[in-house]
């Protein structure tokens, strides 16, 4: 074991863009387990975009981290030392646990991985919190149809992924919106997409969902927001349902930007949008791992890791992500 | 029997705010009914907001109205002749038959009225589109629960006025927006809405709200939209409610307006907005209609009527309800 614990703290609120000065990686002592609680050593960490919210100011869901805070963030490791009799050491468990090499958290927050079933990385990935979201979000707010147009923004993330690829088991045509030519590549080629374009070399986004979605688009689920979000708008069909996810293009703003008024255009098509968080379905987790491990192991899901080495690295990569510089799920890799 | 059939033709596609010269008086013949159909001569004439829209080139949920063609509008009328066992003469029906002194429609598209019930005018509003959209509105898309805050805007309109007695019904906090003292005196005097406040003295729409809906807005029905929507908007609670049922404050922009996203906010709040048509309940009228019945008839529900006397006025009429200026349902008496 170490002897010291590297934590990687909120130093500064970020204006606009996080960069590497908005975080600090401080080292401490290995935190001793109280009764109750077991000591992980993390093997993984997940960077992923709310964290840019939690460190404004402002009031959202969930509270703003303290500036000195340890950054908040989903972790894959191993128990080292249990006080409880729910987690034994050695065994593999997934829990918030924050960017640091070491945590103390009370025994029953920690889910129990199985190393035999899947990679233990896909806790934080497929089978954790972002296949939870995918898989709440489109069928139980879009409940998409065979043959129904579902568009995905955000498509080559970890959220977005999955989407495309649940809608197509639920045999729907699956279009995506990512960032870059070989993010669109990846999800058509490698992921079963119907199709998708690079809105960083699209000039016309209404245009081009009118050509990729010549029958209209029955389902959006939203990552992004912003001028993408108002091109759909146009383009939804009657009783069209949106599951706002994310609205990623708006974390780094200061001001609340402006756009156009579309609420009229929803009595028209007498058309849903709801916004959601993962936690609202807490008591269906087991049912979407459930159905996700099958999928996963069925090879109707695949997935890709875009991994970074090194806790050092979590703000880099946190950084990467947010400017969406990954191909498939952002991860840190800790430790061994 | 007149001998000449007065019509108000659309003459000119408004630009912005719509104007008398938008519209023509002219005379024809009165029509004779087919096989099937009935001759119809019009009592009272319902002007409305959707109007405003097909009287629009551009396409919406109904086709548009060709310049020429006899306006749209729901009416009471009473059966002057009838080729259809359905309809006899004498008695009373509410349909679609426009802004004009006769008509002759198929029978089986003739809703009976039953003069002993309620006044004949409520066809056109707590016992017709206005009721069933307050109804099926706020019930089925909002499903407010007693104790919750229900807000709605254009408060005293014609669906707004019942929206909140309903809410009162189901023993919610009922707070409405109008637009002049008069209406807000009406609305919560005379309606028993809990509370309200006129748009057009209010400088600061989001901290008036906020004194009138301190715990937060659970449900908001909107009529209205525009920035009364967006202060709206950063006021709702966890999983609220919005039922989108008109944005009367953009239906004379010539473009699309801007406002403040705020689609992050319902992913914050896992909050729903949903526009809708009444049209989309077609097969429950029967049941909404039984219970505004049963409402009406205790008293539960009260209501009020603005009617300006003869066919040549309804331009003015619907002027005058589109700049919100009167209060009650707007409605022309045709004839006796």
């Amino acid at each position: 074991m170490d002897a010291v614990n590297r934590q990687i703290i909120l130093a500064a609120r970020p204006a606009g863009a996080p960069k590497e000065s908005d975080f600090r990686l401080l080292e401490s002592s290995i935190p001793q387990p109280g009764p109750g609680e077991a000591l992980v050593r993390t093997l993984y960490l997940s960077v992923d975009p709310y964290m840019r919210g939690r460190m404004r100011l402002s009031a959202s869901y969930a509270r703003s981290l303290e500036l000195g805070e340890v950054m908040v963030g989903g972790v894959v490791g191993r128990v080292i030392e249990s006080h409880d009799p729910r987690v034994a050491a050695g065994e593999v468990v997934e829990a918030m646990l924050g960017w640091q090499d070491y945590a103390a958290a009370p025994a029953k927050t920690l889910r129990k991985i199985d190393p035999a079933a899947a990679p233990i990385s896909t806790a934080l990935y497929v089978l954790g919190m972002p296949g939870l979201t995918a898989y709440f979000g489109l069928l139980d707010i879009c409940h998409p149809q065979p043959g129904e147009t579902v568009l995905v923004s955000g498509a080559a993330g970890a959220v977005g992924s999955l989407v495309g690829q649940i809608a197509k088991i639920r045999r729907c045509r699956a279009i995506g919106i990512a960032g870059s030519d070989e993010k669109v590549d990846f999800i058509t080629r490698d992921l079963g997409f119907d199709g998708g374009f690079n809105y960083n070399d699209t000039p016309d986004y209404y245009a081009r969902l009118k050509e990729l979605c010549p029958t209209g688009i029955d389902v959006y689920f939203d990552n992004v927001g912003g001028p993408i979000t108002d091109a759909v708008m146009r383009l939804i069909n009657n009783r069209a349902r949106v599951a706002v996810c994310g609205q990623i293009s708006q974390y780094n703003s200061e001001q609340v930007e402006m756009g156009p008024r579309w609420l009229h255009q929803l009595v028209i098509k007498q058309a849903k949008v709801e916004g959601f968080l993962v936690f609202q379905y807490a008591d269906r987790y087991e049912e979407g791992l459930r159905q996700l491990t099958t999928w996963l192991r069925e090879k109707r899901i695949k997935y890709r890791e875009d991994v970074m080495v090194g806790l050092e690295h979590a703000p880099e990569a946190f950084i990467r992500m947010m400017g969406g510089k990954n191909i498939g799920k952002q991860l840190v890799k800790v430790s061994e």
